[in-house]
């Protein structure tokens, strides 16, 4: 079973097809594409692979410090988010996890390396996959350290910063530390806990520049650490993890305000039409703040199969812990894509 | 100080020029730059960064496996060579560990996060820095992982294939793995073992296409593993490590025939030229078959603090275990350059 959305490689290698002819609708990426201007930055720069990269990725570390407003000594990059998830892991090497059920799998991945004891926090469709705050701060005391996905993916809810505030704050006083991944936060209105870090010696916050800004390919995340364990950290880090090309990439994205201005535009236009016709068509869907949907369909693994059949890959939410084989996960893409998935869906669905 | 050459960034920002206008010596790449037909693939799949790249990196794996004539299950791609130092460290979580000292700093580095007991092997100049592999091989006896760079880092020296096979021998008999580290093997005759890892259940093979094909800046490399430990070293493996434009840079690289053949020609004239100079100045130097030379300078510290001046920077060897501060390295590089450095040690050592 594939662990992970996004695999195009795989499903175009069975059908015989080329890898960007298959309709990913599997992984969770902004559809307006990468930015023009990070294309063309990358064209400039891939004639200086020369050279090893900045160990210390010094003028993005910079860059995104003064678009955050915060202290760049406080910054690490990594290659991809998922780097600073194992990386985190092995420097605090946690006897005790508190991970939620279901979330993305790495945090679970990476703590079972080092054989972490892990508990589960259940979050249940009865509920709205919501997570009930003062139960989970009580859990936390007695974990060493706990992840928190915020959004969270695969179900797309999202807890607001006074509520994440509280939860830091119940980290502190339950001397856990608490990683918030925000990969998809800048999907979703500014409830960011980045300018948050520097009060609370406890708390981590995660981005990555996947999602936003249609960076898969090329491996960019960071994270922001309280100073007194960042040293910790940077212990364990391994050198040039972050290549030229990603460092680059960084530094024009989040420069390119038109680019976010209009995805956050085309995000709202099409969660809308999205919404109008799960409900036309009586699909169970869970209400998202993020770039996905996590839907219920009796039939699902039948769903998935028919639109494998049409090059269309969904997620299949089957392996994550604490759903089962109801569910998929479908991202947002364009309306032309978007308009394909619903009329495939309600063909099958009929 | 330095743990690494290459770092253009600091030295360039200490003195307010372009990176890319310092003249580094201090790592140790082709001088012929990225081949032409791997920055146009770049380019090419540049617009391409919008999906996750093949976490199996499939088509760069059977690419990497045909040219080497090797089984492609037995090839794991890394981001660098370095991120496959640390993997296989922690698969194999060594209690004790044998390294040649001096060597390069890496391999101590991972073994040490992980608290293995660390016994080094002393390469000394009386004896060449030359490995005697008798006494190699019992010291194997006891060590749970041993490294060996060949050839070898900062020294240059290289253990030919029999020999190399007889210490392979001797780690099966003393049941510890070897890693032979080959990141510098496309650079001299072809005495590689990737084709006899096959054959020994104990060996394995690091390759690095950073050096050879100038790719630093993209982050490429592999390992040859033998089948009964692959599936080990795949549960610690972390996803996507390789990028997209990484994957597609590498095979680019290995079919450009018309690159290797250059580089290997460059390299027969500017190390003639370089040992006719260093023997004219009276420059101690050890004998090399890579493209960099470690050289013994009475007052080295002087002459790399009259070389940074001119922009010129060198590898400073004095944090190698079992090297002082009377050495450097520098890298075989255009006969422009390498002209510029000669006149410039020549004026400092007069």
């Amino acid at each position: 079973m594939e662990c992970h959305g996004g695999n195009i490689y795989k499903l175009s290698r069975q059908r015989g097809i080329s890898e960007y002819d298959v309709i990913d609708f599997s992984s969770s990426i902004n559809p307006l594409g990468t930015p023009e201007s990070v294309i063309d930055e990358i064209n400039r720069f891939s004639k200086h692979l020369y050279n090893y990269p900045d160990p210390e990725a010094m003028q993005l570390t910079e860059t995104l410090a003064e678009h955050l407003s915060i202290n760049p000594d406080s910054i690490i990059c990594g290659n991809g988010s998922t780097e600073l998830i194992y990386l985190i892991v092995r420097a605090f090497k946690p006897k005790t996890t508190l991970i939620q059920a279901p979330t993305f799998s790495e945090y679970e991945r990476a703590c079972s390396l080092l054989n972490s004891s892990i508990r589960y926090f259940p979050l249940t469709e009865q509920n709205g996959f919501l997570l009930n705050i003062d139960v989970y701060i009580n859990w936390m005391k007695g974990s060493e350290i706990s992840f928190i996905c915020n959004p969270n993916n695969p179900t797309g809810r999202l807890i607001r910063r006074d509520d994440m505030l509280r939860i830091a704050d119940g980290a502190r006083w339950a001397k856990c530390y608490l990683i918030v991944d925000e990969a998809f936060m800048d999907f979703c209105a500014d409830e960011t806990l980045v300018r948050d870090v520097i009060n609370n010696p406890y708390l981590i916050v995660l981005r990555s520049m996947t999602k936003f800004y249609a960076l898969a390919g090329i491996r960019l995340g960071y994270a922001i650490f309280p100073l007194n364990v960042i040293n910790k950290i940077k212990e364990y880090k391994e050198p040039w993890t972050v290549n030229t090309l990603a460092q680059r990439a960084g530094i024009s994205a989040i420069n390119d305000r038109t680019y976010i201005e209009e995805s956050l535009k085309i995000m709202v236009q099409e969660k809308e039409f999205l919404e109008s016709e799960f409900i036309r068509l009586a699909i169970d869907y869970i209400p998202s703040e993020a770039n996905y949907y996590l839907l219920r369909l009796k039939k699902a693994m039948e769903v998935i199969q028919f639109l494998k059949e049409k090059g269309i890959m969904v997620r299949d939410c089957s392996n994550f812990r604490g759903l089962d084989n109801t569910y998929i996960r479908i991202s947002v893409k364009t309306n032309e894509l978007n308009t394909l998935l619903i009329k495939e869906l309600s063909n099958i669905i009929k």
